[in-house]
């Protein structure tokens, strides 16, 4: 069989087709500038799905605050062993980055137990408690984001940014809703679809262009 | 802020709605069995997105042939690390099931170079020396697919059920095509849709319903 087997041309052949889609289908469309266009093909890329070129919002400079936490030795936290698996931990290895996923953690559980909460939430808990630029990277969990806002607005978290993507049917549309209403930095595809592949997508094609 | 904060409830009602709006667009709509109707609306769960309902095909009678794989102490290969983290362990282990991704094994980088090809496609050749019942899940990698429909047509390999769902541009939607023309059991999403996230998904699916 005849196919394409060279990872870097195949990647490369898959963002020229983007591209091209999006000249077809939207030929007026334009990218405010290179790293949003990077975010939004990437996500394009990795769904095959073209609503993200218009469900995706970048609030309060959230992309100038994320690169900031990756360039001063920053700590992510995802809200799913996914969507840290995702991420390209090379690249953040070498930043000199830290990543944590609380959801299975065994204080998460507890937290999550002892004040009857999601452990998305507990999870939210346990990373205000850390020292250093926090950046929060959420593409299942809507009561992490809700819980972010609350501690946010309560001045017990200070997240330096959120890519807040949750998927899903109860609290992933008006959990994105309500973060564009405050002033957290934030990239968030709103409506119902996201998801842990779209967050680490979103984290990586930062990586990649910054 | 009011909101569900309880997992097993906010996921009963994320099919509630899930079934709403299928009755709400599709109402002519009907699963062919418990577990297509589990896949596919878990398929949904995962993306919110109901192209599922029409894009994915079961093939052979692969969910059969998957639950076998699942309850004779199979082995699941995947093609990322992504998919792997998303499958539900615990149920695996409950199985003594064993799952791999060979993807950054030092032997599929060896073997990759060696040969010139992918480590997708060497992680495939790595699999087929495993004994035991197989079972691969791919979401992401079209030169896996390509390589599992080589190595069954040749001999080397007896793969007892493929989830194919590869996302993307270059060979996603052309390996899916290739392997239904084959007699390899198969669960596919048709077209450039899939993922890591779909073919986790799909797995969590049946060791749920099964």
């Amino acid at each position: 069989m005849n196919y394409i087997k060279n990872p870097a041309k195949i990647e490369e052949k898959s963002f020229e087709i983007i591209q091209q889609i999006i000249d077809d289908i939207r030929p007026d469309y334009t990218f405010q500038n290179k790293l949003e266009e990077a975010i939004i093909k990437r996500a394009i890329h990795t769904t095959a799905d073209f609503d993200y070129l218009d469900s995706l919002v970048f609030q309060q400079d959230a992309i100038a605050k994320i690169i900031h936490v990756l360039q001063n030795k920053g700590t992510i936290f995802t809200d799913t062993n996914m969507a840290l698996s995702g991420i390209n931990k090379r690249l953040l290895d070498e930043l000199g980055c830290q990543y944590h996923c609380y959801v299975s953690d065994p204080e998460t559980m507890e937290i999550a137990k002892q004040h009857g909460i999601t452990r998305s939430m507990a999870g939210i808990k346990l990373a205000s408690l850390k020292d250093g630029p926090k950046l929060f990277v959420l593409g299942n969990a809507p009561t992490a984001v809700y819980k972010i806002i609350e501690m946010t607005e309560s001045g017990e978290l200070q997240a330096d940014a959120v890519v807040a993507v949750p998927v899903g049917f109860v609290g992933a549309a008006e959990c994105k809703e309500e973060i564009l209403e405050t002033d957290i930095p934030a990239i968030v595809a709103r409506g119902r679809k996201g998801g842990s592949n779209l967050a680490a997508a979103i984290i990586n094609a930062i990586l990649i262009t910054m």
